[in-house]
């Protein structure tokens, strides 16, 4: 059976390159003509950097062409604030390879997400530990802002609390403000348990429609937005289809010795599977998300790195050992 | 395979007294001994009353004697406030006719569960809406309770935020109060996810260890309190485990046409299916949950019904047109 | 001394039209020209309405022509929700006869200042309880509009948070959106303690520079934004320099019949009493605020009732029976 | 006139021992008997230890014997972290001077005041900010707990909240804990407006009745707690009298030349200034504060400086340059 075939019937996407990416090579890890893929092991984890070379790459992967940065570290999920500010320093450099910095950049942060909703608020959680410093520009003496860029930061809300699309207040913010770049946090879906919270992806080609726990229906993009848009992205939770389908897979491995079964099994249809599994999530079906319990920890801990690497990788003067003082 | 064995293998507990019931009962509905079992329909769904008769009923539900009262209502998902309000009303009806209320009774309500974790916010947020009027009955001229009841509301917060075991905070309240008896709000854990949200249970044997999202170690029932306690507890997540189990259940019940699968699947031990679930839960195991996206706003709905059934319940003087008036 | 002298030299500005209308009127209550007043005696009050007809009016008045309409109830103050709940039909009713209301207008709500300071968040705390709808129109059946109108809400923030100015937000989304007016939400400085949340002022004219309690920099008014805004502001707060200027005019008072002293005061210059006056509010100066206790609940309650008038005067299908099932 | 009868008369007390000093002893600065004062400077600011040494010392400050330690910077106010950072060492180095520690002491820390209300919330803003500790040494492993002591944390809410009077909840979770000591935390009343945010008070005799903002009407002090209470107080507001009252003193000083007027002013009765005063304030009387604009980032700021002075003195193993991962 068609693993993608049953993704698209249960409506899920995969929200990091890095699964799609390993999805398409299979067991087998075949070369994906298009993408490029390079890896970097650090001292807590590694560094995969998947590049879609082209449109061809970028039809196989289902996602525009450009850099996915995935930073892997199963620290993130331990409660060790060391090496999580360590982590946050390893993040602001990888920033600072990617981000289109000139000394007088005006960067919009946009924080994405229901600030209601625990595992979809690392948006809004990252806003608010970040330091807005645009207005010092206009109204503060020199010496105040030195060693600062100007930003500007900001947690739109999702349309069922606004009435207003997500894309559209940024639009219109960005239209006033005329920031040289935006730079969007989201929680995302992941494919697997074992993503949650210990991945931050990091993408040069900003947010797609559907893409994220909120399911945008307009993009946040460098099209979209006029600027170009760096999405900075951590899996909160994984759809629950999902692990009623893994769940399914282990069964069938454990059995598939059985050579009746095997038969049976292959012929099994992706809606005959997708009936299956959504008998289990009824009456809620693909809006069943999965989460650990400590996720309000996991997620502010993980704001927390995300702001740190965004006030070091924006602010040429705030040296890594003082990075605290500069956040709320 | 027995499937409360391997509930237990994977640590997961039914908090629904109604749901052990009908796992009892099994598909072929027998009768459990030392327990009854009433239904009632009423417009938007129905009550059920089980009540454990005898120590030979407790053991066979795993629950202390008492009643269960459920009441199941697919509108409780639904945004229709209108009927949300009449569900308040009957649950206020319900809640009249079980506590133990005197007119002089002084009443300590009581929202478990963390503050931070929406889905275990159920709790503190009945509390936030609920009105305090003790105080008025030390400090207040008397017609400014004419009608109401003394009512202290509190949210004694989670062990890993305060470092105190819930029970010992409240225990401590109560030496102080001394109320006549407790009411406690709890967010609980389903055993299937169409009964997520859509039940309200009401317990006159309190809360007991392990019950709840987050695992209390220490009961908080007559016993530990000494005064009554009536334990008011809503389903808002799943055990993810229970899904994978669920969706595996589905496999097999496609598949057991085969008659070699048959023979296969009941040769399989609880500890190789836990195996296979965990295998799909790794690194979380048992912390995992299976939550709706909109689960924030569903338990504002729902922490609202009973903010409203209990300010019913409570105090006699308070008209239901006129409830909302004395929420916050 | 010339008080309005002193008031500029101590950076305070009245908000509340009524109070600069009483100002310019004197003791002797003489007409202002080119300024209409009228007086409607109400159930819990009365309600002025202070219209500025012309230039010469608007010279006097230091505001823009158009309605400034007060309606005072000293059961603004008291927790009688029953009373709250009959002054949000009445604020309703009024705020249909002068909003700009078409069957299928797009009406933004926007909620201005700080809501991590008590005092000024009564903006953003009238957003929270808002409901939008806008979105029902673009993606949900026509049953679940009926008798809505197109209401989009949100909290811009301040400019210390965001970076941004307030208005440059607000113009961005107006762009985007297109509504057919705006409501602004604001909390105001008053003259006068007594004013302090027994006023809702309702300002045809929108928001302008320098006004309520977060000193905007950028009006919110038609010129600026290109479509109707009308202003909805409630004094929390009064001055602190106006406090103690009030306590120096009644000492004065009390001393006056000592002819010595008279000849005394009324050398006195406005500069010199600004020092003593900034004496006792250093260093804080300008920025210090008197403010009751109870002022969060204060702010809540008339945050519901603004919350209740909106949906009321812009929902044509909402019964004033059922409203409260509108907010949140 | 007594300035000591119009606080009376105004029901004004002021929260801060160093200004009840600074009060009896006058303009000429003459010596309490039975109090010792000492004074000490440091980098930013000085610290002052008064000492109230017997009861005829008592009896004099109004305050129960024992040591009250104030921290008075002006960076206090300021938006440097660094050197808050630096002034929670010291405050820290000067906590464990008093502090009854013992290397298995057990420490139960108390945010007073009202969540809601902003220039209350510094008790619950440090909670929030601690960590708690307790509940590893009951189910941790040994390592995970090495340089701790035991802490428990706990904002119990006001009266108007729970019903419930905040000595009665605390004193019932101490008789469950069994505490060798309590740290209550709690925002105060300043006598002038310089002192608010700019000072820290520490004091070994608790809290007593009627102070701070919120006017407990229970001490939570030794006799009442069973366990030594130290207390520690921000002042974070000033009556509005208190300004009305300066400010009228202000305008005699400068009068106070014309001979006439001083006969006038010596013989105005306390009861006489009293009205003038409540005229202002009318209708909320003692009930307004002052408090500047920017309170909840000065309360926030100084939070974080008590939790991390907090940190340090309760935990031998938290070095100090890595106190911020010690907080949430």
């Amino acid at each position: 059976m068609q693993r993608s075939e049953l993704y698209k019937l249960l409506n899920i996407k995969l929200d990091l390159a890095v699964e799609a990416h390993d999805l398409l090579r299979g067991d087998a890890g075949q070369e994906i003509p298009g993408v490029k893929m390079e890896e970097m092991p650090f001292e807590y984890g590694q560094i995969k950097t998947i590049t879609i070379l082209n449109e061809q790459g970028a039809a196989m992967m289902g996602r525009a062409p450009g850099s996915y940065i995935t930073l892997d570290s199963p620290a993130l999920r331990e409660n060790n604030k060391m090496v999580h500010k360590k982590i946050g320093e390893i993040l602001a450099e990888k920033l600072k390879t990617i981000l289109p910095l000139q000394e007088n950049s005006t960067i919009l942060v946009v924080g994405l997400g229901n600030w209601n909703a625990t595992p979809d608020a690392l948006g809004p959680k990252v806003i608010e530990f970040s330091m807005a410093t645009r207005h010092l520009f206009q109204y503060a003496p020199e010496e105040l802002r030195h060693g600062l860029r100007s930003v500007c930061v900001f947690a739109p809300g999702v349309l069922g609390i606004t009435g207003i699309e997500t894309a559209e207040l940024i639009k219109g913010a960005v239209d006033r403000i005329q920031p040289d770049f935006i730079i969007a946090i989201d929680a995302l879906a992941a494919g697997s348990v074992e993503r949650i919270n210990s991945t931050i992806q990091v993408a040069t080609t900003g947010i797609n429609p559907g893409s994220g726990i909120g399911n945008k229906r307009v993009g946040i993009n460098e099209e979209t937005m006029g600027v170009p848009v760096i999405a900075i992205g951590v899996p909160t939770v994984v759809h629950a289809g999902l692990i009623a389908h893994q769940a399914m897979e282990n069964l069938f491995n454990h059995l598939q010795n059985t050579p009746a079964l095997r038969a049976v099994y292959q012929a099994l249809q992706p809606v005959a599977v997708q009936q299956m599994i959504n008998q289990v999530l009824e009456p809620f079906g693909g809006q069943l998300m999965v989460t650990p319990k400590e996720i309000d920890e996991l997620i502010t801990n993980t704001a927390k790195i995300i702001a740190m690497a965004l006030a070091l990788a924006l602010h040429p003067g705030i040296p890594p050992q003082e990075v605290e003082h500069y956040l709320h």
